[in-house]
């Protein structure tokens, strides 16, 4: 048993708990019949790098169906046992994405409770010690230790001010 | 022009932008036959207060009836000239809530963007400078200025921390 105030944890969903780009190259080879791959894919934006990207993030199902990251279960329940753990997840741009988010969350990290979910537009005004994220205009503002989960359109980016991290057993290792 | 930093400021949804009592009381009755007064409410939590509370918050279609708070549309309008305003509603329990409220404050509120939105459980972790909001929970540990809109539930509430406004027309004046 610890006095300490557990620190405070702000999980990302797409492209940290759910494997968003796998989800997208799946989506936009059934779209257009393109199928890109890792190289065409870094330094890019997603919605660069898929033609098809607004038209498969506002298709129904599409949040609700996506792969979850390798050992992130794991990963989110060790996290969740040692520090006060909310999922932050921009979802407020595409209206379907909030009911599907929620759904897959309880589905694939069902010791998350409805507490610990925040749906969002801009994450400039969560609270928080420590933040892992995909996108440099999410943790770019946080004030607190910035972890970032290592994406296509993240993989150019050299920034001392973040901790990089490629898996789930990396943050487990660190934190 | 002003050089000055906006203030933020925490604008809560149930109770504040959508007269969500009225809207309870018309759906009890046609729930239950029971019609309830103000007077009956007086000092109870809704849950407390209405018995379908439980059954009515799940049923679709809900959210999105609700009627909008007199005069709201103007005085939002008002503070989204002069502050950074977010609207921050507690709605991850109610997953159906969630498309729903984004629908309505579309609808009624169509000058605050997807980016001010904030769909949460608790709302601890959201800063802000100023906080409108009918709920002491929400409300108890908030660092900033606490303005309590009054509603049933707050009536016997008597706190010195926190200043007490009726309708919106008062929200303009003081803000």
């Amino acid at each position: 048993m610890s006095s300490t105030i557990m620190k405070q944890i702000l999980v990302d969903m797409d492209g940290v708990l759910a494997d968003i780009y796998a989800h997208l190259i799946a989506y936009e080879y059934r779209e257009s019949g393109i199928l890109l791959n890792q190289q065409e894919l870094n330094g890019k934006l997603e919605g660069e790098a898929f033609p098809s990207f607004e038209k498969v993030v506002r298709s129904k199902g599409f949040f609700r169906t996506a792969p979850v990251m390798e050992y992130s279960v794991e990963g989110l329940n060790y996290l969740n046992n040692k520090y006060k753990v909310l999922i932050v997840s921009s979802a407020t741009e595409f209206p379907d994405s909030l009911t599907e988010k929620l759904a897959w969350l309880n589905e694939h990290f069902p010791f998350i409770s409805w507490k610990q979910m925040i749906f969002c537009g801009s994450k400039d005004s969560i609270c928080g010690d420590i933040m892992i994220d995909d996108h440099i205009k999410n943790l770019g503002s946080f004030p607190g230790r910035k972890i970032l989960y290592t994406q296509p359109q993240n993989a150019l980016i050299q920034d001392p001010s973040l901790e990089r991290v490629n898996t789930w057993q990396e943050i487990v290792g660190m934190l």
